[in-house]
């Protein structure tokens, strides 16, 4: 569905303009702007993960457009947590301007600061913690602590002369966290005794019933599996799931097994975390991947990356053989994550070759050795009636998430007129109160291949599609400049065509049938003969095969 | 994991040769052959439906190599039920010879009849029924009604001087289903008193703990989301469920409305299923599609296919705005069906699609609006300790499942030693009651793509992901037959590659250097040219943009 795109009035002053540029419609590249009086605060600044339809894409970026002629006005960006979704398209965005100063919690600006470093970039950053209050030109912040799958998170409250607004982020409400830093729901009190004119809320499991269970309940059975286990045990994880991995920690611990952590991104983000006292690691209890093998098999774990059967990490290298520590019988995986949509057949793939290998594999499916890092629909309600905000704006999510939470905001009394289903670039100005949609940017893809930024385009995607589905056949020929004759072929190629080539020599004489025509009419343009010479094999291999490939011909003058 | 692949020794008389030829390790392309005294009898002849790393695959047939020159030794295929992965590659075997009889139940051989007819061949049939004995050559042959997401369902049991083996077909064990046709536990019990040396059974669902839940709870369901529909009903399922249908005629039925079935296969499989008896249509429910229109929003229930997102299903063309019934605000679109693992991304598109329409979506997620067809690990349990059989062959199943199901048998009683785990391809000799695994033969991928069968490598395959990852770069270059001298070129051209046709520019002279140095050094044929272009492009384009698309030289002379 074309959305229908128009510009919007240039900003009044005093007026807070909110325009979500990633995030709405997708889980993932989330990032909003807020502009007043002139000046920009950024919140998030995320990436988005390819799905099959976007072959050989590593990242998706926000397309930057509404801010990349205003970089001079950015103020700052506020990070609420240190996932990739909220700080993977930061050193995209610190490319454009380097000193944009970055504000979040201890924890994620950890992160950001060692993935910058990889990008060769330091960073302008502003420290800040639950309770703290900083002002930004006319931006006055407040940051309140979330609950989510990483520790530190904050949502963040911005007030202006326009109305307070308060961004959640990422967030659950589990009531018993491990590490009792919970959502706190005195502060979104307060903030809604104050008035909240616009809340931006997290709608990943707005369409999930009831309450996500406490991170809590995993321990006592990832305890319970490893006790159980007869020989080696690997745990597999995100590598930023701090809490999971200190559950695993304890649980090796009581079992008086070591862990050895294996992955670049587990070993840097817990040597982090552990660094900064996020982590706690029981006396003795790691050891260096180097040193397990050592280890009696009933007296290790590894702590690895590879959960989502990402092809390149160290579970999937385990099914390959490809890794120094070698599944066998009797060994026991966790698959302590989610099955994150659209990778399952990977994660699957994942499952059978560790049982072929001999090992036992416990997972979601299995057994509770996962539980989301976001509210559901049970919590959202609570969330709502804490806070009464005036205006609603659903974000996080694809748009059955973000419908499904709107839902939420207006059976908890919410009016309806207030609740606004927003796409990426929809532009809305706050005043008094009132929100207003005044526009719709057309916001795009931004596709990171390789080393390149943009250049890759949604026509070459559907080219490559066309490559996958169905090859292509390229014909060359080269005719004499002077006379316009046939000097060299048709040649003809053809890759993930699938046939042999003997089948082509059905086609040349209709090619040259088809030349010799064009001859007598005179047609001499080269691009003119590659249309006749596409149409021509075109046709005939729709015929003869019932297939499209793409026909890539080529005219050379000689 | 490469598997161990030997010939078997020459089949002895007197015993039983068992191939599972498809269905060991995938869901699909469900095959199995029986072979004594020189005579063969086949169970199934499935296909099995592609996933992401199988582009423009249309289907995948079962390698028929272990019967390809047996042909004339075939008595019969038994067909269990009338379900794609177990009848789909039946016109493929019918090619290699017409007059092989198909023995079925009458809807699985109507089925399969419509579906021939397409292919323009009359098949050779027996029809058979529950309680119905039968004698092929040395094979006594015993059905035994089941119970599955299809009706008239069998199991064969295949009677034979080397011993009985018992093979399920799909099941599950609905205690109160809608047709009141019980898996036949009293003539399991018979038949283990009698005596089973060899089980196949079903392991679709072997991991799913516990019983899957009765057909007869989705109609209530139905019948409440139908009633409390403010608008038009779309129900999405799969076009053989014949009870699913059954339920939403009797749902729209209670509730007033009529029915309009969508979708030529649909239309078709219903047609028959009401011909024979299967579907009970409530007089006057049906409505044809073309009168569907003019009745009022309200009283209209639409029955379609393509609840898994299948891009030319009616579901997904009516997202596209391609189908005369337009999804609009208030109207109810309900998936009864499973989400088959790997079109999750297609569903959700769905899902979003008909949401940003207006539609409320109604699906196995938020609702209990589908059962699964096949029985979970307590059914099994069941069906293990009435049947006791001797020996245990799991089928139908990825290799978890298969392993899964193994560890069911074993629970049960069965010794460890007689449950096998098996391959397609495994050759296994029964006789006096003792399973020997004797050979492993190397049974491959048949890929159907267009009107080709067979043509598709998995090497092709390879190029086609290569392709869709990274596209292509083709270089031309003519050379003087005489001189070796270049006269055109290098022309180069690339698709799905992203950059700008300028970057090649930097390469060119690299291109001309390389060729000029190769004719230095009397490089003249054009295959070591080549291989020389493609060398200096491709560490070019790796370094340049850290990227590995195919490469494609074309040296020509002239």
């Amino acid at each position: 569905m074309p959305i229908d795109v128009y510009d919007p009035a240039p900003l009044e002053p005093g007026t807070l303009r909110v325009i979500p540029i990633g995030g709405l419609g997708e889980i993932g590249r989330n990032m909003t702007s807020f502009e007043i009086d002139g000046k920009i605060l950024i919140v998030d600044c995320g990436v988005l993960f390819p799905e099959e339809h976007q072959p050989g894409v590593d990242l998706i970026l926000p397309d930057f457009s509404p801010i990349r002629d205003r970089l001079d006005d950015i103020l700052g960006v506020v990070l609420t947590h240190g996932h990739e979704d909220h700080i993977g398209a930061v050193p995209y965005l610190l490319k454009l301007r380097q000193d944009i100063p970055l504000i979040g919690s201890g924890l994620t600006l950890a992160f950001i600061e060692a993935k910058l470093k990889e990008h060769r970039i330091t960073p302008y950053t502003l420290q800040v913690k639950e309770g703290q209050k900083e002002r930004l030109g006319p931006f006055n912040l407040e940051f309140v602590a979330v609950n989510h799958s990483i520790p530190d998170a904050l949502a963040v409250a911005i007030k202006t002369v326009a109305g307070t607004v308060l961004h959640t982020g990422d967030f659950k409400m589990d009531q018993l966290p491990l590490d009792h830093r919970l959502t706190d729901l005195r502060e979104f009190a307060r903030l809604g005794t104050e008035g909240v004119d616009l809340f931006l809320v997290d709608s990943t499991n707005a369409d999930v019933p009831g309450f996500t269970p406490s991170e809590r309940l995993i321990g006592p059975v990832l305890e319970d599996v490893i006790a159980r286990a007869p020989r080696r045990v690997i745990v597999a994880s995100f590598s930023s799931h701090v809490h999971r991995v200190q559950q695993v920690l304890d649980a090796a611990y009581a079992n008086d097994r070591r862990v050895a952590l294996l992955g670049r991104s587990m070993v840097r983000n817990m040597t982090i975390a552990a660094e900064l006292g996020y982590l706690r690691v029981p006396e003795g209890v790691l050891v260096d991947f180097k040193k397990a093998g050592s280890i009696p098999d009933d007296k290790i774990v590894y702590m690895s990356t590879g959960s989502q059967g990402e092809p390149m990490a160290v579970l999937s290298r385990m099914v390959n053989m490809d890794h120094q520590v070698e599944v066998g019988l009797g060994d026991t995986v966790i698959l302590a994550s989610s099955l994150i949509p659209g990778n399952e057949n990977a994660v699957y793939r994942i499952i059978d070759g560790l049982t072929k290998l001999g090992a036992t594999v416990v997972h979601k499916g299995n057994a509770k050795v996962h539980v989301s890092g976001h509210a559901a629909a049970g919590e959202l309600t609570y969330c709502y009636n804490i806070l009464k905000p005036k205006n609603v704006l659903p974000v996080h999510g694809e748009y059955r998430h973000l419908v499904a939470n709107a839902k939420l905001a207006v059976e908890t009394g919410v009016p309806d007129a207030n609740v606004i289903l927003a796409e990426d670039g929809t532009v809305l100005d706050l005043r008094a109160g009132v929100v207003r949609k005044v526009g719709q940017l057309d916001l795009g893809y931004v596709y990171v291949d390789g080393s390149s930024v943009g250049e890759i385009t949604d026509a070459d995607l559907k080219d490559r599609r066309t490559l996958a589905e169905e090859g292509f056949i390229s014909i060359i020929i080269v005719v004499d400049a002077s006379t316009g004759k046939v000097i060299v072929g048709p040649e003809i190629h053809a890759k993930g065509f699938a046939e042999d080539a003997s089948v082509f020599d059905a086609v040349r004489p209709k090619i040259e049938a088809a030349l010799a025509e064009a001859a007598q009419n005179g047609v001499r343009d080269t691009h003119a003969l590659q249309q006749i010479v596409r149409r021509t094999v075109g046709r005939w291999v729709n015929v003869a095969f019932r297939r499209r490939p793409m026909i890539v011909p080529l005219v050379i003058e000689a």
